[in-house]
Order: structure tokens, then C-alpha cells, then sequence
């Protein structure tokens, strides 16, 4: 990249900032986020790298548009509401300008879509892969996020939508064989996250444990059961799974240990079933109960007959 | 960098998270900062490449404080005062764990020297040259914000402690002779930026328009003039240049055009002139008049006998 082309970037980033007066315009050395007395600020940060979090041949604007997504999931499990984000690019230097002009009509979709801006970035140049950061900044009333180490015995374990599409999207991406739908609808699953922001602040003060499911059901619930101090015991057969998965082979694997389907997994007093079946039908979104905690340690998925499933086959390494 | 590699990393970062409550130990998905009434967040971020923006046998620990510190000089452009940071790291496979924990010790120790906090991290794989991006978090009481376009023709340019330093560092690494004095001295500004938080803090109210000198004195001049809508006279024999840099040949251009000083580069109504230098000794930094706003856009910088200097060639480019 020549420096005429990172003028180009600055031009193609500076509309993003436009509506958010203390993003001042990306012509500062820093941005400025009001602040309300009895709310915190939440923040996040997720790096990903060509090659290694997304395929050679996925569209730059999905790209760029799921890097923003999974952060958004990120304040979703905390019942946080977006403020704006940040990126920083390291670009090689024989990157095409469209390719990135793609990544910026991808974050500008996608922040419309979600009500937020660009409060700043970075651009360097890098002799290896793209690499693209993303800083997310959002805001929740004082005390109220929803934190992975609330979980008790007894507490309903709920997951939001469907698993395993996108890690059955990634392997139809991969070759694994479907039919035309199916491979639109989990193929979209893997590219373009819903992150369950409607849902995550409808839990606040309702929920005692929450997270996305970014590494598979049974990691992230382990994240859970390691915050809070518990065990859990799931049902396989109770797993949401969407009419194209159950067409594809694995899908109950897929379910347990695929990664990047971004739902909400959270737990619940029994008590409050009702009213989040309430909140979550506000909210648009389906929320199922898949099992339930223990005060025994460790986590116990049993299949249809009641049997335990040998759940160490089932982990999903990132690396 | 396999699994373990990464656990490794994590092991390292959570000491730095420790005594921020809001950093959740980096158990959660992100972060939770505390508002105040009455204050701004301030929110800046920056990406570095080995190769690119350091040498490759600059010391770990060096280059990641001052990607810490540089950060902070962003804050101290703003008048802001640093509350906590987030780091993104892309990592190649073949990285030494040595020099990982370098990475992490420069961080541990220039935290502690400015008083924040780890928030957040992630750690990822590149096939690629390291590259490390690092996100800051500050607060200022909501409008007092130093920007960059205030400066008002009749205004004091000023900058504080010396100029041309760090560039005369960067070329006696690449080969420019010099006693031992001088490199040590010239090569520690290069690589140990000192952000003047407190001299920032104190010029709220009273500057009209700052920036930190990051690009050089004419390009980053030039930023708050475009910003402003302004001109400049800038005074060549006015400029303060180190007993070190005076020794080395080409200090005046260093000092002009040379990068990485992070001092801080201010416009103030000549009325203010003594309570600033009041607040600059109570920061214990010295402050330095090098010239004036005018009302005709452009910059023009004269020589001892008045003459204006060709600046098209000094300027300074990233790339």
C-alpha cells in the first residue's frame, strides 16, 4: 500500500464516524464516549487473521461484518447495549483496494444495522496476512451485566435459537455434500452471526449466568460451570437444532462441540421460566431449556436413553 | 504457537488485571468500566508490525511499553487520564515463548509506572510478522477535552521537552556515528517515549488546541492547523533541541520533521502564558515558545535570519 491508498481508507473509514459527535470525526487523537452516571462502559476486543479465522474465498463485507458481529454477541452476553467500536488493520501490501473497500461497506451495513459507529482506527502495513482487530464499546446500567459466575444448583441451562449450523456451514463451505437450502442456511449461519443483543439486556437481572456460543456448546458451558463453582447435566435430545442441520450428518456433534453459532446460553431459576419465555418472544427469538445445573461438578450429556455421553471426544480446539 | 502456547499467553496477562474489579480476572466477554457523572470515556487505538514500526532486535519489553506508552500519549493529547487497556495480539507460530513474556513483562511494568489496568486481551495466530494492537481507555470531566482545532491566530505555538530526539535515535541505530552519551540518550527517546499525562491534564482550560508529536513537529502542526483553519509562524532557532541532539548533525531537520517524540505540541493566548509555564513546572516539564498562530492558512518556518526555510522537503512520511 502506497500512502495515497491508506488516504483512500481514511476516506472510505470517516463516514462511518459520521453521527457520533465524539467520534470528532476520526480527526482527533482519540474519541470521546459520554458517559451517565450509574451505568458502566463495556468493552471487548477480538482479533482475527486471514487464513485462520475466515476462508480464503469469503466475501470481504461478510468478513467484516462478522468480525463486528461476534463482538456485538460479546456485549450481547453481558445485556449490554452498543455504543461504537474501533478496528485496527494490518494490511499487506499488494491487498486490492477493492477487497477493502468491500471490508468497509461491511461494516457500514452492518453498524446501520445495529445502531452504532466507528470511534476510531488504525491502519499499518504488514509483509504477512490480513489481520483485522476490532475494539467494541457498549453500555449497561451499573451492577446489571450479565456475568458467566452466577449459575446455582438447580438453575434451568438455556440456549437461544439453533447450534451446530455454522460449524455444519463451514464444513458444506469444506465440501461436505447438501442441498441447495440447506447450504444457503447454514453456509449463513457460519458468515453472518445474529448476535442476541434484544435478548442479552431482556435477561438482565432475570438470568444468573450468561455467554455466546463462540467455541461449542459443551466449551462454553464449561466457561460457565467454571465461573460459577457447578456441574451440569444436558440432553442431547433436547438440543435446538434447525430442519436443514438435522438434514446434514453430525448434527447432534455439531450441536455440542461446532463453534461460531453465536446464541446466548444462560441460566435461570426455574422460578423466572416463564417470564423469560415472556421476554425472549419480545425479543423475537426462541430460547430453549437443554438441562439444568448441578452442585456436582463436571458436565454429564445424556443421549435419548438417559445414557452419558463420552463428552471428551466432543471438545473444539480453536487452534 | 500451540494450545498450551496460548493457555502460556493467558497465564501471563491475568496478573495484569488484577486490582481493576471492572477487568472481571478476563473470565467474562468483556469488560466493565464505571461511569461518572460529568466525565467522557476517552477511547484511542493503535497496531504496530515487527518490521515495520520496530527493529527487529528492539527489546521485547521496550516494544510493547512503548505501544503502551504511545497509546497514552494519545490521552495526553486529550487532557485525559489513563483508566485502562486492551490488547490484541497476532502472533506467529514460530514466535519464541521467551519473547512473549518479554512482551508481557514491558507491559506489566509501564502499567504500573502509569497507574492502569489489563481489561482485555486476545491472542491469535498469523502466519505473518507479530503484529500488536493495543486499545486505551481514559476519562476527562465531559467538555474539557483538548482538541485540535481551537488554535485562534495571536496564539502561542508551544511544545514541551525537546524535539528531533527519537528520529536522531531511530538513524544512530541504523549506523549514524555518535559518543556513547548520545546514543544512549537519543536511542532511549526513540524507544522510551515519556506521554506527558500531567503536563495534558493541566493544560485543560487553557490550550487552545494540542496534539502529541507523533508524525513530527510540521506534520502534526499541520493537523491542527487543517483542524483549526489556521497558519503558522514557526521560529527554527527557537526550537529546543537536547545537548545530545545539538552534538548530532541534521538536529534542526530532526526536530522539524522527525517522528516518535511524543511531546506535546500546543497553541495557548499569549495571556495564559505565565500560568502555563506555572502548571508545566508543577508537571516538572519545561514548555518551549517556538512561534505563532496567524490568521493566512500555510505554514512558514524562518531561519535565524528571519528567511523562511523550504519545509516541502522536510516533510515526514509513515510510509
Amino acid at each position: 500500500l502506497k500512502l495515497g491508498e491508506f488516504e483512500l481508507i481514511d476516506r472510505l473509514l470517516k463516514p462511518l464516524a459520521r453521527g457520533f459527535p465524539g467520534a470528532l470525526e476520526l480527526e482527533d487523537d482519540a474519541a470521546l464516549v459520554p458517559c451517565a452516571a450509574g451505568q458502566e462502559i463495556v468493552v471487548a476486543k477480538d482479533a482475527i487473521v486471514a487464513g485462520v479465522h475466515y476462508l480464503p474465498d469469503d466475501p470481504a463485507d461478510l468478513v467484516a461484518g462478522k468480525l463486528l458481529r461476534v463482538n456485538l454477541s460479546d456485549l450481547a452476553a453481558m445485556g449490554a447495549e452498543p455504543v461504537g467500536y474501533l478496528t485496527a488493520f494490518a494490511v499487506p501490501r499488494d491487498l486490492d483496494q477493492g477487497y477493502l473497500a468491500e471490508l468497509v461497506q461491511g461494516l457500514a451495513r452492518d453498524q446501520a444495522a445495529f445502531g452504532l459507529h466507528l470511534l476510531g482506527g488504525d491502519t499499518v502495513t504488514t509483509s504477512g496476512p490480513l489481520v483485522l482487530t476490532l475494539t467494541i464499546l457498549g453500555r449497561v446500567e451499573a451492577g446489571t451485566a450479565l456475568r458467566r459466575s452466577g449459575a446455582r444448583p438447580g438453575d434451568l441451562v438455556m440456549v437461544s435459537g439453533t447450534l451446530g449450523d455454522a460449524a455444519l456451514g463451514l464444513r458444506v463451505l469444506r465440501g461436505l455434500a447438501a442441498t441447495e437450502d440447506e447450504t444457503w442456511f447454514v453456509v449463513d449461519r457460519y458468515r453472518t452471526p445474529r448476535p442476541r443483543l434484544a435478548l442479552g439486556t431482556r435477561l438482565r437481572g432475570m438470568a444468573t449466568a450468561a455467554i455466546d456460543v463462540s467455541d461449542g456448546l459443551l466449551a462454553d458451558l464449561g466457561h460457565i460451570l467454571d465461573a460459577s463453582g457447578v456441574g451440569a447435566e444436558i440432553e442431547a435430545a433436547r438440543l435446538p437444532l434447525s430442519t436443514e442441520a438435522l438434514g446434514l450428518p453430525r448434527a447432534v456433534e455439531a450441536a455440542l462441540s461446532g463453534g461460531d453459532d453465536y446464541e446466548l446460553l444462560f441460566t435461570l431459576p426455574p422460578a423466572e421460566l416463564e417470564r423469560c419465555l415472556v421476554r425472549a418472544a419480545e425479543a423475537n427469538v426462541p430460547v430453549t431449556v437443554i438441562g439444568s445445573i448441578t452442585a456436582e461438578k463436571g458436565l454429564v450429556v445424556r443421549d435419548a436413553s438417559g445414557a452419558p455421553m463420552p463428552t471428551e471426544t466432543l471438545g473444539w480446539q480453536h487452534f
